[in-house]
């Protein structure tokens, strides 16, 4: 029973992986840059995409946003501007806790490609099953809110593993909370000592030029691959 | 296809519902009144049991601690001496993102049920998918952390509007937010008007009081129903 529960999924997660690629190829050939943002609910995944989204020298940004119901998200990001594309998981994919390849694939058509350069797909705010569901992206980036606590690198380690740069958010908070910054650092290199990382406050706008630099470096470097 | 799914997950559901409704006879017939704990992660869960686990008037508190791998909540808990038992989602359950009925059942062996009154079970850290598998809880009780946020009951409706106690946490950083705390009680009532509610803060003890209580008020109340 176990061993086929195993496989199962085990067989999904291929799957998933064979359209994921087929997503990035389409992607790359719109020239497309592709960020897969993740974290756990209320980190401030949107907060920080209203901050840059709507100027990242050199690069037009669109938003791919996910949640298992509703539109908020994607109404505050639209006031500025930005080209968005809501996602549900509710009713359309069962309520799921997480996107995947095939919700992304499903929802190609309506986004503007040829009018971006850099697409940032807001996932589902969970710290689980997003990390397991690649859906075509470039690289993958992760809020963690300092309110979260030291641990959470211990607690959810294949989100962490999988990133490639943590936005440590909320940092205008650090003098309100028993929270020990160089412990979380700490905990990040246990599981991955090669991820970026990035103290910022959507709040108070600290550290959010270097966020923003990051998204442009991003998109020229890929910029550079496609003219290779 | 999509109905295929469908079906699918609804069996999988009426399967946990028969097993949760058995895990929920056993508790029973032990006397032993369950809180099934959810949140999202990083809002407090361990830090107000730590607060309460030891002294509830009346009612002698046993922890499952549902975490995806690892045991730092339950070494933290058991620092209490309260009888705390791990409950891992990997590898033995695939890593899921919840508890589910029959992951509780798999450790009603190791529960200490002739020495406790409340067993507490703390779920995985997660708004979605624990909301949707009973586990053979008399209660469910959820933490909101005022750092989320005001509109996740509008985003995560299903877990607001099944649980009946919410305990919203942090409030000690009210003054360094821009939160609405009118506005998040306003959209609790949208989805769930009859839900309790506490203002707590794990940090300073604001409200704990009143937790406790309502943990002791419970267990009273189950108690009498047992006599009946």
């Amino acid at each position: 029973m176990h061993r086929t529960k195993v496989r199962i999924v085990e067989d999904a997660l291929d799957a998933n992986d064979t359209i994921a690629r087929a997503n990035r190829a389409d992607f790359d050939r719109a020239g497309v840059t592709v960020v897969n943002l993740m974290s756990a609910p209320g980190a401030g995944k949107t907060a920080l995409l209203e901050r840059v989204a709507g100027d990242v020298p050199g690069a037009r940004v669109g938003v791919l946003e996910g949640d298992v119901q509703g539109s908020m998200d994607a109404e505050r990001l639209a006031a500025l501007h930005v080209p968005v594309t809501q996602l549900n998981t509710e009713p359309s994919f069962g309520g799921e806790c997480h996107l995947d390849a095939n919700m992304v694939r499903s929802a190609l058509d309506a986004l503007p490609l040829q009018e971006i350069d850099l697409l940032v797909i807001e996932n589902v705010g969970n710290l689980v099953c997003p990390a397991e569901f690649k859906v075509g992206e470039d690289v993958r980036v992760m809020v963690s809110s300092v309110t979260e606590g030291e641990d959470k690198p211990l607690k959810y380690p294949l989100m962490f593993r999988t990133c490639d740069l943590v936005l440590v958010n909320k940092i205008d908070l650090l003098p309100h909370l028993d929270y020990d910054l160089d412990r979380f650092l700490y905990n990040l290199d246990q599981v991955n000592p090669g991820a970026q990382r990035l103290l910022v406050s959507a709040r108070t706008g600290d550290g959010i030029e270097a966020w923003r630099q990051w998204l442009a470096d991003l998109a020229a470097r890929t910029g550079e691959r496609a003219l290779l």
